[in-house]
């Protein structure tokens, strides 16, 4: 039984939790409270010394970052989520990194400005959100390019690509960002937010956190 | 044989020529020169539509993202820089990640701001300098630990992940980088900068630019 370390302020965690349930692997879920700094305490600090989530445990084999974690996922399963033939694998490996790259870096600046440092009661920096909001505004265009072409990312399939795209975006109405000129796109997350691997998360969040599903 | 994109300003380039030549992967490199706009040519567009160094052409395959190429370049070579278990593959993956993720966008903050906005003639953003600078003394006491218990970052063997933070750091005299706190860091890329791979790509980098070697 594997244990996946998360929360979900963290759209890395949701990733990995995702690719949890979409490749059928056999997890637990704990939450890390970054709200009451979970990730500095030395019980997961032990798990991940870089002090983020998510973190994952399998055995006496532990592991961070979300992208790595998400591959293992998909390797141990044998999920067709991340092709094993070279050409299928680099198609998106370089998918994935060109989302968290190109579009979760200025996203989460964005995400940082307008719902966390509200939160903790930061002055929000407002040259970083617009820098953000620019980025986003360059860069989504490559993937609404792929999705007007194709029914997902990489092709025809669902892959690690979409999922972590899906994971990426997840507070896109929390943070209040226009996706009006990408309707590839929104048809996109209109569909992979009804996937089991994305309700399950959801729910099993609500359950937690104690909100509404 | 493929054809490799790339230029020396650009630390991902550099890793995607290094594994080029780790590999053994048969390969011609084409300098798309970024000082003259090469990457905005309709020519590159059509290998990559984002216009970024580095990319890969091989046949009629295209691709793009340099931890992507990398991998491609190490996997159709059967490269032991990638290890093929999951957990190998995990190790690898975690630290590639690291790396692009906690190394090289601080770096590139404080590459573009002592090294790029002088050569056009832009003023430096002095706090994202800082903040990049800042962000650096957070992260580096990482591979600093990886490299102070193992040989390489992953382990006692040379992997990407040793190749991309060659790469990553290989300005680090050009930007006045002080990583005198790193001991473990700057003896392994004492070793890393002495490997064939390393040479023959500032080799070749010299006649192509017309620099001295």
């Amino acid at each position: 039984m594997l244990t996946l370390y998360a929360h979900p302020f963290s759209t890395p965690a949701l990733a990995a939790l995702f690719t949890g349930h979409a490749t059928g692997a056999k997890f637990e879920t704990k939450i890390i409270d970054l709200t009451k700094h979970g990730h500095r305490e030395p019980e997961f600090l032990a798990i991940n010394p870089h002090g983020k989530v998510p973190a994952l445990k399998d055995g006496d084999f532990t592991m961070s970052e979300s992208t790595a974690i998400m591959r293992y996922l998909a390797r141990t399963t044998q999920s067709s989520l991340l092709p094993m033939d070279p050409k299928g694998a680099a198609v998106v490996d370089q998918w994935m990194d060109f989302i968290a790259h190109h579009i979760r870096t200025p996203f989460s600046h964005v995400q940082f400005g307008r719902m966390f440092a509200p939160l903790f009661k930061q002055e929000p920096n407002e040259a970083a959100i617009q820098n953000g909001v620019d980025q986003l505004q360059n860069n989504l265009p490559y993937i609404e390019a792929r999705l007007g072409a194709h029914e997902y990312i990489c092709g025809n399939a669902l892959t690690l690509a979409d999922i972590l795209f899906t994971a990426t975006l997840d507070p896109t109405k929390a943070i209040n960002l226009d996706l009006s000129l990408y309707p590839a796109v929104t048809a996109m997350l209109n569909k992979t937010r009804k996937s089991d691997w994305y309700l399950a998360v959801h729910t099993h969040y609500a359950a937690e956190m104690g909100l509404n599903a």
